[in-house]
């Protein structure tokens, strides 16, 4: 058996282009338009980068601290990772070790399978209906686990938290991860149920609607007992994930809430008015509960439109995927971004007449 | 099968303790007793928090390119991770993918065996001869792997490169681990060898020369095709492992190789006289390679030794395993700090007769 007969050879998850050339309006990985909290800019000015030859604290404390007074939790109920895509592949290696498959939708975060494959866990990827529903039926079976995107990504669609518990009350046998990095703009959270139902775990992120994504951080919020699993796993992998700049401005990032709600409020006003004004120029979406609008136009292929937006410098998200080839998704930015976006999709749409 | 039995359960690695009270003297975990270079806090006043919102460069370029400037690499030849200890898990994850044992010494970085069992990778602990020296023989041996500390840790002892090297040799079908941890702090660095040796990955860290165990940041350095390998693992797990700050930061503490060579020079001769004065105390310990010195009193119980410091508010490391149970691992700090030390340890032995 030689050297390459060893080695773990995946296909990787594609992030979303980051260009690195100026003057571009970037609507493909659903960042936030808007700058974090003043307090951020102030907590980074108190920094002691003297401090910095020291390790961070490997419990991140002050960051936990935060988050429990933030959700009125204890801080047993929370872990902290590097992002939550860092925090879903840690539960992932945790929940979802048994042979029998976990399930999650066919049309998801496209990240699911490839930590799935990564770890060899067997997995079906069950199919969302013709309206890209999520039928909760579809997931009350034996099986090895769930995972949920809520609102689901990239279709921007909420399900119910009814219709999560029935989930969950169907499922005592194996952990259900509701992942809802997008949940703070418009969707309701299923974290209240975290007390009843010691299967659940609840994941979300400092970057859609904490406007923190170059920091990097993620939170999942379960019983203490996951907890304690999860982080008996993580201090199995690096005992010192989060380092002292994030553990600091995370924390502060959380000490304004006011401003968060403010920038989320601004978010959901430019979705409502963007979605309005596409479905003018004849685009078809459904009604988006995330910081992003997934939406097709019945003439005009995606591909077509993704490659005229990229060559006006406006990055939008297109994947070449069975049943969502002829869907875009493009991230909510500020008002004058939509409108650069708006302005750019009807030269397109008049160039083709 | 119920919800626990889907679980992984694993004994966490214990890193050493980061207390919280204040006037302690740390000498648990390695760090350098230095700050980072000055360069660091102009970056930090540099760092624009409004771009927080946005994801970081995923390939980290701006770290990845100054850290091939510093070692005269291509960029190709270099993956960066959140510490040595993420750097060193891809490494497990994807280079020990066999049901062959991979071998490392029995008294080593105690992360090893821990990432071993959470991988389920099977390995093999080689003893070390009665002197604590690497039998380089030992390892020319079909084997899954090999990880080897240089200078190994808890011990502080180097083994030389051509030793290193016939150990590549010999194997030529697996990957060989070079955990360079502490090579900065005396030792000569296997990375030349990374030209002529597809087999061979050397993995350094920012958190023990480079004073900035605080920014988490670790680094690998191996044959491009490697790279390629560790990378897509990498990308399969998390996109973004290394936030903003620690991209600017880590750049700039390269920027300042003069700063980071004095201070290696200043550690190695408290070192070198903290050695000295341990030996005229009745002190039996080699000469380390590395910031910290391994030592054990022929009459007084290590352990005992231990907690007598850490009542005067001085932590060490001790550990309750064979072999080394009897020995106390100390990080090198200032001057005064080892002068702190030694009176303690001077009162200690008095108490005792």
């Amino acid at each position: 058996m030689g050297l390459e007969d060893k080695i773990r050879k995946v296909v990787p998850y594609v992030p979303g282009e980051q260009p690195k050339e100026s003057g571009v309006i970037k609507l493909n990985t659903n960042e936030n338009p808007y700058p974090p909290s003043p307090l951020v800019r102030e907590a980074m000015e108190r920094l002691q980068a003297d401090r910095f030859r020291l390790y961070p604290d490997p419990a991140a404390s002050e960051l936990v601290s935060e988050l429990a007074r933030t959700y009125g939790l204890d801080e047993s109920q929370i872990f902290v990772g590097v992002g939550s895509d860092d925090v879903l592949a840690m539960c992932f290696l945790t929940f979802f070790n048994s042979d029998s498959s976990i399930l999650f939708p066919d049309i998801t975060y496209s990240f699911y399978d490839v930590w799935a494959e990564l770890f060899r866990i067997p997995y079906e990827q069950i199919p969302l209906d013709e309206n890209f529903r999520i039928r909760p039926e579809d997931y009350m079976r034996k099986c090895g686990g769930i995972v949920i995107a809520n609102p689901n990504a990239p279709t921007g669609r909420l399900l119910p938290v009814p219709e999560i518990e029935k989930i969950l009350k169907a499922n005592p046998d194996c952990v259900v991860i509701v992942d809802e990095a997008y949940i703070d703009f418009g969707g309701e959270s299923a974290l209240p149920l975290i007390s009843r139902y010691g299967n659940l775990v609840v994941v979300q992120t400092f970057s859609k609607s904490r406007s923190s994504a170059g920091l990097r951080i993620g939170y999942a919020m379960a019983d203490p007992k996951l907890i304690r699993y999860l982080s008996d796993v993580k201090y199995s992998f690096n005992s010192y994930t989060m380092n002292m700049p994030s553990i600091k401005l995370g924390a502060a990032v959380l000490r304004d809430s006011a401003y968060t709600e403010k920038c989320i409020a601004k978010i959901i006003r430019t979705r409502e008015n963007t979605a309005a004004a596409l479905r003018k120029l004849g685009f078809i979406l459904d009604d988006s509960c995330a910081n992003f609008l997934f939406i097709r136009h019945p003439q005009i292929p995606a591909e077509e439109l993704f490659r005229g937006l990229k060559e006006r410098k406006i990055y939008v998200r297109w994947w070449n995927k069975p049943r969502i080839s002829s869907y875009l998704r493009v991230t909510i930015g500020t008002d004058s971004e939509m409108e650069a976006f708006l302005s750019a999709l009807r030269c397109l749409l008049t160039d083709r007449k």
